[in-house]
């Protein structure tokens, strides 16, 4: 890029038209030029520098099955030589396209925190809605009954269990928080032992099993790695009480299913909040769909009206640090 | 009663069974004789001076329609002329037959806070379902049908939106508290419009709909008297944006249920989550069960295991205290 070169940042036709008036104040007469990416494939941009891939981009893709608008924005990152910043609007980068990138020398940018607060309040609605036994009580609805007081399960007194969190990063720390609050005794499992204000155990991901024996919940808020990946298996499974519920709001992955599955199946796990599956769709002959004591929502974790101000806000903010460090 | 004659305390088979102990206990030497309520009609005792209403003595009835053992109970509790204390394993004192004891002169205690939490954790378990759209995400999900980003409804950022809380008591102070830590803007109705700690705004039941404007939550959590009987009727349904929801934790006769039904079909409301009704059991013919953005459970929002337990501890307190004060 020489000083003749406008800056290029590819972007999505409704970001661009979005954004913009307050990409021009943050470049601050730099000049540049927004490339408008094709919803099409067979259209790549071969000379985009920046590129932001807002939630127009990604869709109703998952990280298994892309949709032709992404694909298409793909051709033009990978058309792209001289690619040098990649901002994205999840908190994770595990689509495999982010290595691919890296690996070329592209930085890629999360845009961290911009969705932990609704990742965390729907943790805790799968966690209080389990406790509360609302998908049985709300099956009861359906069919117009009045469960009589001797008719439905007694719900446990949730004060003083015992809540494991897998991973401290502002979801962990923030569910621990309203736990806390709800009397809740809060262990933490992460990359290493180091203690944690509040809670009162904390071991690493390899120790995890020490301290599930006597958890009543198993509460999944980490990155995917090679740590985490398949961290919870049928051993993990076996070392809780069968009285303990998963909640899954980190990724798939981090979970063998099939073993999952059958660890409900038998009765060995009371019940589940999933929101992220091994394959995302979770396809529809999924055993998951019909457990009557899983609650199974479609990575949607995350969604909220906020999310785009903040995650253009973040992305704003970088480019105006990006653009100073490389004029 | 002369110094001969020994205390005599009506209660449940299992009731007795449970504290005869406990009871032995906290009388200390005192005469007494435990009197078991046979669970049919035709067998009252009528020579109780004190009466322990368990849950097992409620069971399965509600306000409207009483199970025979209870009925049973009743005829105890009319039959004997010397009756002076009733102890009620409930936090309300709103079923008839209370208001008949007190006015023949038999002091009647409930028992205040020992459900609190549950109910509270109920009221906020309904508020995250609702504003995180779990009933849409779980009729989804009976499909086996994964909702792509663009199908599902996106939820509104919780932090920020505006709670009125109606009741300032344990359940109103706790969900205060809780709604706080997420963010929330808290807003008091109840007896005297005298500030509350961490409310921005408290006034009294009949100034209710001046702070409706803005509502998002409209949070019932009062006793039933004759200031809150019907306070939500079609007027105060009408003061709120059709943005917001209603949670009734409190006793249905606080909402004039056929105009909350009439609103919530007309779209002038967002949803409800209702654990109380006008008459319990529900109609099996009643619209709520099968509205779309409708929870409705059977009064079990204050269901714990460890109730009972607490229930018992108040009931021996009071006891000890009765007779000391009763020699």
């Amino acid at each position: 890029m020489t000083s003749q070169q406008p800056l290029r940042i590819l972007l999505s036709r409704a970001t661009a038209d979005r954004l913009r008036e307050r990409v021009d104040t943050v470049l601050k007469g730099r000049p540049h030029e927004l490339l408008i990416a094709e919803p099409t494939r067979g259209h790549a941009h071969g000379n985009a520098d920046v590129a932001y891939i807002s939630r127009e981009v990604t869709g109703s893709s998952t990280k298994h099955v892309l949709t032709e608008s992404l694909e298409a924005f793909y051709e033009s990152l990978r058309a792209s030589p001289m690619l040098q910043w990649v901002h994205v609007h999840s908190a994770g980068l595990d689509r495999p396209i982010f290595p691919e990138l890296m690996a070329r020398g592209v930085k890629v940018t999360p845009s961290s925190g911009a969705n932990s607060e609704p990742v965390m309040q729907n943790a805790l609605a799968g966690l209080l809605a389990l406790a509360r036994h609302l998908p049985e009580l709300m099956r009861a609805q359906r069919e117009n009954r009045w469960l009589k007081a001797g008719e439905l399960t007694m719900p446990r007194d949730l004060r003083g269990q015992k809540a494991v969190i897998v991973g401290w990063g502002v979801i962990g720390q923030r569910l621990g928080e309203m736990l806390r609050a709800l009397g809740l005794r809060i262990s933490v499992v992460r990359s290493s032992a180091q203690p944690v204000e509040g809670a009162q155990e904390c071991v690493a991901f390899e120790d995890m099993a020490s301290i599930l024996g006597d958890a009543d919940w198993l509460v999944l808020a980490c990155p995917l790695t090679e740590r985490t990946r398949f961290l919870v298996d049928r051993a993990m499974l076996s070392a809780l009480p069968p009285r303990a519920h998963l909640i899954n709001v980190a990724r798939g992955e981090v979970v063998r299913e099939a073993e999952l599955i059958a660890a409900l199946r038998e009765g060995r796990l009371a019940g589940a909040y999933l929101d992220v599956y091994e394959h995302e769709p979770l396809a529809a002959d999924s055993p998951l769909w019909q457990m009557p004591n899983v609650i199974a929502t479609p990575h949607s974790a995350g969604h909220s009206d906020g999310n785009a101000g903040r995650v253009d806000g973040i992305f704003l903010d970088l480019l105006a640090r990006w653009s100073a460090e490389h004029p």
